[in-house]
């Protein structure tokens, strides 16, 4: 592990954010050594406030001085800084379809999950469970005869998409809907087990208790109110 | 402009998608040739429907058989295969930078007014357009000073935000509200009226009356349904 002491990465996380994570995971694939604070998202610090002006919000990553906020964004930062164990395969083409599931991840994966069904009941929410399910029969078809969306190693749609691979248990168990099971998804499913159990992955997994307290009590202050973060 | 007779380079299209435009715009900066392929969007094509068997939507790249859908990843993908006229900077932090407002183009900007405002009325309209305020107030400060959110030529920013200088014209003409004037915001205006005029930019716009006949039919169809792009 190098680490220059010129070189200051600070990166802003909340203990449960799910986009912060993908930072931490990036960082750690890379083998660099940063700081982290811990953000409180009720009581947000001003320094928080001043680098996110716009969305307010975790992960933001300081690299010397440096701003960058959104999650995908700071990924390919990282990727192009910090060239050993990249992210991205060296393939315009591969590196587009890395970026397709990435953004399919959060615009459809993400959206009918939490939105559809998570934070929805009733007719509502199996309207939710067909879309989510529609969404995760293509990341089935995608992953089929792979180890990683990246190919052998943990590329950026792994990272993107590897919140599936813990939270998505655990919103499952509070809603009471099983989404992703060997049956219907057997390749997705060994890639979440795969994902989960890989080193640096799991070792920085948000405790699950915590998660489920945390998220029990979201989904009630939130049910039928719309589709926060 | 130089043309390799063995390449094949491919777009589909619509006339009036304000997504597939990104690809012509970018394809001609870069100086290539590429054949076109017009689809009608109530009728769309076998071909269309296998290539983005997802998203169902143009624009589609095909290049040597290889297929890349969704408008910022195919961007992407023409800067890192297409060395000439660069859409990123080579700085990793002005790379981000650009990303960052091309995905604050898409995720908000285009929401708040198309959808908050274009598709709404009274006073859910007034909302959209408090928001809709908002989110150009930070176009504004990023612009003020710069001839381009590229710098001295146009990037990736520029061409994902270009829809604001043609399409808003005729959204707000429609709806009867003025979002962009040159009091509120100086830059933005000015920097609409150049990148409008650009070169290659200009010559590619869809015929205006025709666009305000589609989207009037398109207001009326859609009011208060939703926000379909």
């Amino acid at each position: 592990m190098k680490y220059s002491m010129a070189e200051e990465i600070k990166v802003f996380r909340s203990w449960s954010s799910r986009f912060a994570l993908r930072i931490i995971w990036a960082l750690k694939l890379k083998g660099l050594e940063f700081d982290t604070v811990y953000e409180d998202l009720t009581n947000k610090s001003p320094l928080l406030l001043q680098y996110n002006q716009i969305h307010k919000k975790v992960p933001v990553l300081v690299h010397n001085g440096k701003v960058i906020c959104e999650s995908l964004v700071i990924l390919e930062y990282i990727d192009e800084t910090w060239k050993q164990n990249p992210l991205l395969p060296e393939d315009p083409h591969q590196q587009a379809n890395a970026r397709f599931w990435a953004k399919f991840g959060d615009d459809k994966v993400l959206q009918s999950i939490w939105g559809g069904v998570f934070l929805k009941e009733g007719k509502e929410q199996e309207e939710g469970v067909a879309a989510s399910m529609e969404n995760l029969k293509y990341l089935e078809e995608e992953i089929r005869g792979k180890k990683f969306f990246g190919g052998e190693t943990i590329g950026l749609a792994d990272i993107a998409l590897g919140w599936l691979a813990h939270y998505l248990d655990i919103f499952e168990e509070i809603v009471g809907v099983k989404l992703i099971d060997h049956e219907k998804f057997p390749s997705l499913a060994a890639w979440k087990q795969e994902f989960a159990n890989a080193p640096i992955i799991r070792e920085n997994w948000p405790d699950r208790d915590k998660l489920v307290t945390k998220y029990v009590a979201m989904r009630e202050a939130n049910l039928g109110k719309g589709t926060p973060k």
